[in-house]
């Protein structure tokens, strides 16, 4: 038997599924976060508002992971950017190519749409997802002299 | 006579200018770009679709600078997240304040709009950028151990 994790674009009624996902990653890693329930109610919105995609594994019916793909209009040409926003694995399940089957199917889905980049935003101390995106070809490096690209922030 | 520059949203009959500075900062930074005709009608396709708004810099009647902010929905509240997708100062202007008094008025319209958040993406050699945007309170390290952060992207 397969232990390949079935990857789907959510449905509405995978959207407790996915809010009860995002709510465990960030109560895994110590973050506050909204009820499950507010969680599913807003991929909701933004899924339905048309920028925001959501993407569920599931191993033998039970979900495994879920990855947050946002998408909008590029500046330099015609076509979408695609963001990463977020992407869960739940701890049974790491080390079985649920990640990568994961981003598989979300790199697959945004280029479908149109889009003709993806960016992530990775913290340096996070080598997992780090080895996992460069193993798809993403870089956090850019241009002829390979600069390092970093993520500013600030609340408002 | 005060040189502090001028700064406010741009509407559609300043199209043309923001296209113009947008085919001008690729084309000095040695970057392909499409004609300053393609990016003024992209910027008001974006503008129109209501997720996109431009601020114009002007010194002495003449456009001397541009900032691009895009919004979207935040996922973990209700809120909206900024990102400021350009930001460009004329060579003749800069040492003057110009991007200092844009990213005020970037930082004030997205606030305004709701955005409770703002990120931007900085090549590590951009020296000035970042001092610019660490002096407004921006920060590429998170969380308690002060992680640097990272941009990773691939083209799909």
């Amino acid at each position: 038997m397969s232990n390949a994790p079935l990857v789907r674009l959510a449905r509405e009624d995978d959207l407790l599924d996915a809010g009860a996902l995002l709510h465990d990653f960030n109560t895994e890693f110590g973050e506050p976060t909204p009820s499950a329930a507010f969680l599913s109610r807003r991929l909701g919105e933004l899924i339905a508002a048309g920028d925001t995609l959501v993407l569920l594994a599931y191993a033998e019916a039970t979900p495994s992971g879920l990855a947050v793909l946002r998408l909008r209009g590029a500046i330099w040409s015609g076509t979408l950017e695609a963001y990463l926003a977020e992407l869960y694995v739940v701890p049974s399940a790491r080390g079985h190519g649920t990640g990568h089957a994961l981003m598989l199917a979300t790199m697959q889905t945004a280029k479908d749409r149109g889009a003709t980049s993806m960016e992530i935003g990775v913290d340096e101390p996070d080598a997992a997802a780090r080895a996992l995106y460069e193993k798809l070809g993403f870089s956090n490096r850019a241009g002829t002299n390979n600069d390092l690209m970093f993520v500013y922030e600030r609340e408002l």
